[in-house]
């Protein structure tokens, strides 16, 4: 069985604050936080980092398979919520910049492909509602 | 427009490791990393924290909003994977466990099917096949 889990504790048990202390399954430590807090990402940021995080570490490792020589490679998510509750993403970019040294586009493209349709747990949690758009930037190293 | 971002940047561009330092769109940082690096939560167990973390901001709020006397809240969040790509969820669940005096539990339900069925941007955007159970438990403070 494939088990994850969250713990999430209130830290700001007066007043209005929503800062919530995290512990996770596998024993990281991290802080959720509202607009106002500001002592760590919103839950709508953190779902685009972890949807990022997903695609970025199927892409790179599927880079390195096919050899790629990356010297640095980012990932940048931007997604667009709707206006009336629920506010879901009703589009998200991910786009895979990668810099390096004869980088192949069609090996990234491939990997690109493999991790939305096939690998990536996130996108594939998503409603099919959410237009999901990624793109890529080669930057010669 | 309702915008949010967040950009990934591979920390461990040498060697196999899968580390990503991240600055969100309203500026806090956090590491994700895969199950072998350690440091920091993955992909898919950011997604748990990213439902849990909506789902207790809208609960809070919500419960503070009725004058709920609350002295400790705890959300737990579990999710099982599938066993085959893609691995997404295929169900989870999240635990509301309050303490306080007085507390009222039809006030606590109340809350819980609100964030549920209409607050929660995260659990808006994730996909019907993903069985979502909500649980609660009142400890009397």
């Amino acid at each position: 069985m494939n088990r994850k889990s969250a713990h999430l504790t209130l830290e700001t048990v007066e007043g209005t604050g929503q800062r919530f202390g995290v512990l996770t399954g596998s024993g990281m430590r991290m802080t959720l936080d509202d607009r106002n807090g500001q002592q760590g990402p919103t839950p709508v940021e953190t779902l685009l980092v972890a949807l990022g995080g997903c695609s970025g570490m199927d892409v790179v490792s599927i880079l390195r398979k096919k050899r790629q020589d990356i010297r640095h490679y980012e990932v940048v998510v931007t997604g667009e919520q709707r206006e009336e509750h629920p506010r879901r993403f009703q589009r998200i970019e991910i786009l895979h910049r990668v810099h390096g040294a004869d980088l192949s586009p069609a090996a990234l493209e491939d990997a690109i492909r493999l991790s939305d349709t096939k690998y990536c747990s996130v996108h594939a949690s998503l409603v099919p509602e959410i237009e999901i758009i990624s793109r890529y930037e080669i930057v010669p190293a």
